[in-house]
């Protein structure tokens, strides 16, 4: 098995259907030793920051030459490309939408093609509706096992792939500002201000109206109060101790953040 | 592993609970080498027609050789068979309730035997409420490991297993009419009407008192448009472009819907 | 692979978020050849009760040897200990918050670690709020591959570790009373009385204000209708014909119940 590479699936496609499976059941026709694990299939529909989001915060923790296929598409069937990229430590294969933003800005990019080579896909008649089954889990399949990248199709200028502005983290006088970038199922709100502007430092996140305190652990504060902290992920995250702090700062994607910092401990 | 076959799990069994996760240990148990895919546990509880068609359009999908479990079961611990189907290109695994209808339809049946055989029980005295675990489980892996067939149990004759009528596909002077077969995540409504009649005309369908254009692709249309397209399972399925069809027409399970051609392009 | 040992995961993190991914992430790094099985991801949230019972349900459904790793962890950050516990059939992972009480009253205990090495972390900074990711997923992995037990972390008196107090069952003069301690996503009522009490006999259950007919199973009964059974579980529960007993009786978690045996068969 030491010879098969990884396959990580990140969908819209939801547990409910059978979509994830059908595209399981691909990618085991064409090589059933692989292994396949699943990062989610619930980013909500076509919520493509959810879907870049998830992608980058998981990519780091997988292992050197995984193939990480991404299907949030609603453009599919339009003239958006289906592509696959070549990164120093991973390969990632889906819809060139954008999805890919977060990974890109932080990754070195080898080589992108665009996936053409219907010898690759699954038929040769592609649905206009599918394409992870069709297109994308057969190319991911045929390069876990091993087969040569710029097989898959022709060439592309990685200069040329879709990224999505990221609401941006920016310094004013007024404090540092962020937003939302992903909310999760525990209602926690993940900024996009990174973590390491807090450290060893008191602090405070604006946010819905509200002035949040800055806490190490959910612990310091009391059930039912709306802390923020230095999220796992490697930003500042709105919680509620014991509860949903969505659900009460009634915020949503892209919502503006501000930090402000007090002074030194 | 080349030995093993691959074993696919559907139930309505939920991902909140931990039945299908004691199924994968039963099987674990059996054989430690075996390749579990699941193809969903989200099947709307006791719902043969969402499951029927699950199964029957992943089907085609899996490896040659597939032991295909499936427990949606409102009658366990009634007087329904427990059985095991050998089918050309695979194997099925479930309850005789009409579960498997679509596939045998359209697969060429080998042999067929009731679950009997308590040796290949998890333990001779089997629960009347999860037969998933203690029955199906242990079959399906000792199955996949090399058993051979006939020994789980009684031959049945195959033309005795039950089908349900599915809901048909007919043609009248009013067109071709069909019923809504399953419903999806995204709210798509999935007909019994084969893509293979629109092709290359210009068509349209009713449901629910409405008319419905017929595209192909989402593109075709704005956000927020209902719309039918040929739909990646083969068959005609009404969306909307970006949003829920189902809970804008109010439209269930085996609803009737109408297609009407109206020329070729 | 016969020299790896299954990992199973139960943990609140659900289904739509990365979190789950991530730690298989994190697993697959240290060992690309292990099996993982979810048992569920969708423990409630905080839900220690739950948590506990998926646990002590699953566990001896699974191999000798298996590591269990379990992360319902509402005190990640403070001063509760994360722990490894070698059971003479397998090994459990996660918080010191009596999440194992139900398998640590079971089975043999061989020996317990606080999971305090740091060189068996993903890294040696944890982060204060994803433990799973940081500290189990990791131990995990490297027990199933044969890290020896005691380099994990510094060995604690397993009488130490945290145990609550299960909602018990008692006999008086009024009947045996016990309490829901499971809810399943059927609705159904899962007590803590075990079934053994009523082999052969004629009974009842009394919750929530009404008495509920024992029966052998649900056909016994018409669809709508209230009834109590011999769980697959090994406890009487109560459940409804075709619905959901949950949302018609308005219990929860820790409700009382009581059994009242009428008379031998």
């Amino acid at each position: 098995m030491s010879d098969n590479r990884l396959i990580t699936l990140l969908t819209d496609f939801g547990v409910q259907d059978n979509y994830a499976g059908v595209m399981k059941g691909v990618i085991a026709r064409i090589n059933p030793r692989l292994n396949i694990v699943d990062i989610t299939h619930e980013i909500p529909p076509h919520n493509l920051d959810a879907a870049n989001f998830c992608l980058m915060t998981s990519y780091p923790y997988f292992p050197s030459g995984a193939v990480h296929v991404a299907v949030v598409d609603p453009g599919v069937g339009s003239e958006r490309r289906a592509v696959a990229i070549e990164l120093a430590t991973g390969f990632l294969v889906g819809p060139d939408n954008g999805i890919f933003t977060g990974i890109l800005n932080r990754e070195q990019i080898i080589k992108a093609v665009e996936l053409t080579n219907s010898e690759y896909w699954l038929s040769q008649e592609p649905s206009t509706t599918f394409h992870g089954r069709d297109i994308f889990a057969p190319a991911a399949a045929y390069l876990a096992t091993g087969t040569l990248f710029s097989k898959l199709g022709s060439e592309i200028d990685p200069a040329t792939l879709i990224h999505f502005v990221m609401p941006a983290c920016t310094e004013t006088d007024a404090g540092i500002t962020g937003y939302i970038q992903y909310i999760d199922r525990f209602g926690n709100l993940i900024t996009t201000i990174p973590a390491t502007y807090v450290k060893d430092r008191q602090w405070s996140i604006t946010a819905g109206g509200k002035r949040i305190p800055g806490y190490k652990t959910y612990g310091d504060t009391r059930p039912g109060n709306i802390l923020a902290i230095e999220g796992s992920h490697g930003f500042i995250e709105i919680a509620m101790n014991s509860g949903n702090a969505r659900s009460v700062l009634k915020i949503g994607y892209r919502s503006h953040v501000r930090l402000v910092i007090k002074q030194k401990i």
